[in-house]
């Protein structure tokens, strides 16, 4: 027997449909790619992006096409995906971050068709166009007067592309399971793999993402998206802005503390999202300046764990409330979010940073469960870790292409490649990624724990620990630190201050100082290369 | 091109796996039957849901039976829920409101096949258990020293009935467009009519009532549900609060003032939901004790409309907030919410009564329009009035059984039946019934505005409008008043009020004296019995 409730599949589009009726006046602010701030608001995104469908529809692109984009967050970029999505066809984003092969090695894996691109990142089109053949337009997201002649490209402006049709078009119809969006993660090692959003799954995700203790998203927000629509999805907040009526203020392409820090006073952001390097250059920027947030009240850290001093000034200096959050692209993105459950409440001071420094709690509609290496659930008890596999209905189940099947285990469970433990109230804590764990005589080191520690003496800049092969012990840690500007603790200094902090078999066997650590084009550090810098490294635990 | 994101199916018993996983020790709260206030947590919940699946399995029952409840909320009702659903039956909430013969009609019209029944309401099944053919179970929600001895019925005790499986189970796999639960509507006239939620919709639901601008549900809230279980699927909180992990306290048999009062007090209830008549005795209560409610914060009212004196007091003389909300049985049943948007935030005194009075918006999830009779689309400006259609994942397409087909449009909308107006910025209000609505010389006039407004005299209890036929308008409005006790004003006195705060030609032709206004069994006025009383009345203005 089957329900009596009406088919309404979930469709991408119906987000910005909804936004556009019942809060069409409300903003999306953007500090353009040309330099001025602009203004729009959800009805005429919602129009715009009917004309983009009309004139991709026009030019003959048509259901399952990916169309790319490489652009910063803007009202622009937002068009382009509802408009895109609008006819079926598929956005893709492309981070820009990526060296240019790495980039047009991806356009050819996705098979792009077209590109929607800002004009800063004509110079990365300039140099692989003619790799892609399957790329037909590219429409360059400004006006007429600030398109480049000077150019071998065959360019059109977006607003005279958009102006050539006239917006009476209505979107298509399709299964909600149709493919919406598109990523590809770069991971740390091999190609790059294609996550394929459903027109389902954004829409769920865009739901769960709005839920009080998610991202809690209100018509009453003003939410500052710092991390970029290139990045996992944004995080999700191209869809649950509209779909709650959150007024959206984008950074465009200036990212430094004092463009953060303008938009947040000028624009009175309430709500702002993005990864612990931008946090650290607007904290800095605050400490030089003096000045303070009084309109934020809260901020979502993610994508790299968020150190405990940086928690700790936003919450003591700053007043702004800090939510910390996992996921991944896989994820679309969100997984876990640190709000704070009843049993937690009336914390304060180091016991609230200890909770606020693992990643959260998993939402309604992602399931969790630690393993260890015969795929046998570990316990939740906040100690014992194991891989995170997560299920649930925007979590992929393959990527393009069918790369990576050994993710997907028989439960269908993904399989994270992190490393975590999860205590008895649910709150997650990454220890690791599967692959930089440290196995010390058959037990497994949190790299992670020791970065987090190391970072909080005051002479060291940024830390990462790998494993260094041992006789005894098959591996041992290595600490690597960049000091700080004019600082010069010895080794000695920097284990003495990790003492008593971590178990002693955990103490690294050594400590080395470099200028730089090799991070990956989002930011993260990348131990595979740091992991040959130090091949021929030996311990002095080995002699 | 689909997407490439996991089979994750919106089945309901996953809301109830989410609160065992993340917030298994959070409580429900009971005043049972038997009297004392009882206690048991989400863990708890699934782990006896499972049982009563296994139990019902056992004993026959399978996808698609339709399984009655005739209870008050409780853990238990609660864990019936989810048991029945578990095995892909059907719950199916019985009004204890109605006559007993209209309850066996809709049993019988549903086919139900098992009963789950509170010890309250044991006499309402003894006078139907022989109509009812098809049911072959009757379980009574209590434990084997409460069972009655005394009766021809064949009964097992809930409990009893519990233990005699082992809870090792797992609930059934099956597509999330199955019927998971079913109420009837009563309406005012006809038969009851069924509305069969599925997985989906209920799940969606859930999902929709948790934004922070709908119910804004968190694992911090403490939800007192007043609003029963068998009304109107319980407006959706069996289902959001353990999706977001919120404490429930359920009032049981007890409603009112006193007994409400006591749990919010004792419970720290934040947050709680009924229809206006339960906030009367509330706020009759407080009153006359001059008792205050320091914990709660939020109480949304909906059913019929919120009285412009009960936000008020709410507001100003006890600090809650208030949100007005509309829905039916046939939207799962939310509708509009009345939370503040931006473009408002900032009133206070009158202008904003005056938004909170009326119904709110919509949230994602439902599309609204208003039409004239020729089914075109009225424009939203706040007084142009007509049909209130209504479409979205969670809102009926049909009735069990095929009835009522005539409130499907075209256009796959539902026509509510409600005459509302909505204004620029999305809030709508109910101006009447769509056959409750006087039409006096071709244009409208909304009986439920004057009846908002004569309430608000100091003498009078409660008042009603309809349409008496009229030689030369067709229609005009007749005023029916109950008078507080003691109190004695004229005609004149009531006319006299009105005048100024409605359109002249809205001005009533009469007011008549009555000691009684008629109830459907859900509380709201029936007019269609009233228009019978009144059905020889001569108006003194068509002499
Ligand atoms: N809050 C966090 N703490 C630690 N690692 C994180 C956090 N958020 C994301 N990650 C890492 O980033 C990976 C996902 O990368 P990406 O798909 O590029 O967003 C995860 O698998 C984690 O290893």
């Amino acid at each position: 027997m089957l329900g009596l409730m009406q088919e309404w599949p979930l469709l991408g589009y119906k987000i910005i449909d909804y936004a556009a009726a019942q809060h069409g006046q409300r903003e999306i602010v953007t500090r353009s790619v040309e330099g001025p701030i602009v203004r729009t608001n959800y009805a005429n995104i919602r129009t715009r992006a009917l004309k983009v469908a009309q004139a991709l529809e026009r030019d003959g692109f048509k259901l399952g096409d990916r169309i790319a984009t490489l652009a910063w967050n803007s009202g622009h970029h937002m068009e382009c995906w509802y408009g895109i999505m609008g006819i079926g066809a598929v956005y893709h984003t492309l981070n820009p971050r990526l060296f240019p092969e790495q980039i047009a090695w991806i356009m050819n894996h996705a098979e792009d068709k077209a590109l929607f691109v800002d004009l800063t990142f004509l110079p990365i089109v300039e140099a692989i166009a003619d790799k892609v053949p399957s790329l037909k337009k590219i429409i360059v997201l400004t006006d007429e007067a600030h398109l480049p002649k000077d150019t071998k490209l065959d360019l059109v402006a977006y607003e005279t592309w958009l102006n050539s049709v006239d917006g009476d078009f209505a979107w298509k119809e399709f299964d909600e399971n149709t493919a919406c969006g598109m990523c590809y993660t770069s991971g740390t090692t091999g190609d790059p793999k294609g996550v394929v959003y459903s027109h389902r799954s954004n829409v769920l995700h865009a739901m769960i993402a709005s839920f009080p203790d998610a991202l809690n998203m209100s018509s009453n927000e003003t939410i500052m998206p710092v991390v970029p629509m290139f990045h996992a999805n944004a995080w999700g907040i191209t869809f649950a802005a509209p779909l709650n009526g959150a007024t959206v203020v984008n950074p465009g392409p200036r990212m430094d503390g004092e463009a953060i820090y303008e938009l947040l006073d000028t624009e009175k952001v309430t709500f702002t999202a993005a990864v612990p390097t931008v946090w650290l250059m607007l904290l800095n920027y605050l400490e030089e300046t003096g000045k303070q947030l009084p309109y934020l009240k809260r901020v979502v850290i993610g994508g790299s764990a968020a150190p405990r001093s940086m928690i700790e000034k936003f919450q003591d200096n700053y007043d702004v409330d800090v939510v910390h959050a996992w996921g991944m692209t896989e994820m679309s993105p969100l997984g876990t979010l640190g709000s704070i459950k009843p049993e937690y409440m009336g914390l304060s001071g180091s016991e609230k940073l200890d909770l606020q420094e693992k990643q959260g709690y998993a939402p309604f509609g992602v399931e969790m469960k630690i393993t260890n290496d015969e795929n046998e659930e570990l316990p939740w008890d906040g100690k014992t870790f194991g891989r995170l596999k997560v299920r649930g209905p925007a979590i992929a189940k393959a990527y393009f292409g069918g790369a990576g099947a050994e993710q997907f285990d028989e439960d269908h469970y993904f399989d994270t490649g992190d490393v975590a433990h999860i205590n008895k109230h649910g709150y997650m804590q990454i220890t690791d990624r599967a692959k930089d764990v440290i196995k010390s005589g058959g037990e497994w080191i949190s790299t992670i724990d020791i970065e987090n520690l190391a970072v909080g003496h005051p002479d060291v800049a940024e830390a990462a620990v790998i494993g260094i092969v041992h006789p005894k012990w098959d591996e041992r840690p290595l600490l690597v630190i960049v000091r700080k500007e004019g600082k010069q603790p010895a080794p000695q200094d920097i284990l003495s201050f990790l003492e008593g902090k971590i178990a002693k078999w955990w103490m690294p066997d050594d400590v080395v100082f470099v200028d730089e650590i090799p991070h990956t084009a989002t930011g993260k550090i990348q131990k595979t290369e740091l992991r040959k810098q130090f091949a021929d490294y030996t311990l002095p635990t080995a002699v």
